[in-house]
């Protein structure tokens, strides 16, 4: 193994400091490296955060950190950003927050800037977590701003998606429109003690219960209520099938308060325990790791093609343009001199 | 031509929409159908229409509609919903409020639904914007539900990209993060009689500038705001960068009253002049078609490589997960698989 390797799987901070800029960067010799240090991950458990901007993640993601800490566990954060390709720079906002944290040597926080490019992003966020799960991060937290296809598709990376709401925002209705119930493992209503709040709990309990009948059509499922420890059955439940099929739970939080976070770190415990522990969570593993390796193959794929046929894909656009080819013939040919290559 | 084809070159509303499923699912004979068709397109103009949920697009689209059909010009509508792959159902929602259009011959409405794969989406709505084309409509409009990064992505394959505001809805933060600015060819301002429209204006007209100063160092650029005809200067100007730097204008309307229509769709008209006409213009249109035949070539090459690996990539994924292999070197030894096959 490598120095910089031998020195991340050791534990020193200043080493996964460097390769983790290294892999965002993908500068000469990434790849290598997170070959040496593959055997040495596997370990941390990774917790995705997304959530409408407005909607608390911040706060709340440095409540989790404090509470991981206070549990004695090493805590990593990988913030994602969205920058606009003009500026070059990541809104930081209130990510400054996460600060007090700069001088705990247990947690390692670094933030990655949006490059145009979605699938580079979530490539290098699931680069950067082996890192510090080989670093040794017992939770890695990717936080995304915004709630879009590629935030959900970014905390796919993650073995747990906490999606974060607050009342009043609309949520309901962005949720029900991105998607987000198919990727959500647990859902936290923060600023719980705002007006709405009830309401948006509502909303959210029914269409977890939509979500999951429309899943399995053989009976009801519980949608857990976490609030202040005590457990509200919000919906009759089959038990059989709680077992395997994961219903995501919902937790009560006002995280400037601190309030909830307990429930809410139970919650996403729970949820690894399904994950490592059933079939269904098993599978779901499985089938997220042939995601990963699916992106991979496309991503390679696409820039073996790009260095193997150069200039032949500016011609195929000239011959598009000028209408002496059509683009579905184009594509061909460009695949078949590709493969020939 | 086959028999398709030619109907549908011809005018053929039923032959264009049996394309149109054809080309939307798939189905067998569809990239032969559009080689077809090529060389009849490229006459239309095609604009996407994207914007927050609840800033008005249907209806203004709507107007759009009633607008270009009163100039004489031939319509097709493309409506691309998000739809949850459990329910696999498109929320139409207010897209009711168009078939008034339905029974005018000039008009072809059709809506597309998300199917869990954004490429896709986007090269569905391409391919149906081809067949609208070349069955001889004169402007196509895509519509997109919400304003995400997919959204911005689908209407990157229209000429002009039309995004609709609404004032007091925080959409000027929500566009920044999501890099409509670099997107945007025109800007709508809707529900401009509600409280906060001055200010929305105004926030848009600053972010316009900023964005274009940092576009180009050169100058300053005007930012046009056309309402009722009347057209306010909101920035000082370098007269000698305008013509070749398109800066987005901003158009003020109340579309449920038909308010500031005439000005948009010139404003609309403008930039096609524009694209047609300078030179910054058709790099625009080739750096597009770029895009476009690279995405398409992506696409390709993993349908391709699936096909062609099989069940050698749900090895892959055993491997790895039983950590006998790493992902990247599991990556690399599928591609040197596909290319030697």
């Amino acid at each position: 193994m490598s120095d910089l390797g031998t020195r991340i799987v050791a534990g020193d901070q200043r080493a996964a400091a460097r390769a983790m800029r290294n892999v965002d960067d993908r500068m000469p010799g990434y790849l290598d490296l997170l070959k040496e240090i593959f055997p040495s991950t596997g370990r941390a458990f990774v917790v995705g955060v997304t959530g409408n901007p407005g909607a608390g993640k911040s706060t709340l993601t440095d409540r989790l950190i404090e509470r991981y800490r206070a549990g004695g566990r090493k805590v990593g954060v990988i913030c994602v950003d969205p920058s606009s390709p003009y500026t070059g720079g990541a809104i930081l906002g209130d990510r400054i927050r996460m600060t007090r944290h700069a001088t705990d040597a247990g947690v390692f926080i670094r933030s990655v800037a949006t490059r145009g490019h979605l699938g580079g992003l979530s490539r290098s966020a699931r680069d950067m977590v082996r890192v510090l799960d080989a670093y040794g991060c017992d939770v890695v937290i990717v936080e995304t701003v915004g709630v879009g296809q590629d935030e959900l598709e970014i905390t796919r990376t993650a073995h747990s998606t906490l999606v974060v709401m607050a009342p009043g925002m609309g949520d309901e209705v962005q949720a029900i429109k991105a998607g987000i119930l198919e990727t959500a493992d647990v859902f936290a209503v923060n600023k719980a003690d705002r007006d709405g709040a009830d309401s948006t709990m509502r909303d959210l309990e029914l269409m977890i219960a939509l979500g999951t009948e429309t899943m399995v059509a053989s009976g009801k499922h519980r949608a857990h209520v976490v609030h202040g420890g005590a457990k509200i059955d919000a919906l009759p439940v089959a038990a059989a099938s709680t077992h395997e099929q994961w219903v995501p739970p919902i937790a009560k939080c006002v995280a400037t308060k601190g309030e909830g976070i307990a429930e809410l770190v139970e919650a996403l415990d729970r949820h690894k325990s399904w994950l490592d522990g059933t079939q269904a969570g098993r599978a779901r593993r499985h089938l997220r790791l042939a995601e990963e390796l699916r992106e991979s193959l496309r991503e390679t794929l696409i820039e073996a093609a790009t260095h193997a046929l150069g200039s032949e894909i500016d011609r195929a656009v000239d011959d598009v343009e000028q209408k002496t080819i059509d683009p579905y013939t184009a594509t061909e040919q460009l695949l078949t001199a590709f493969r020939r290559r």
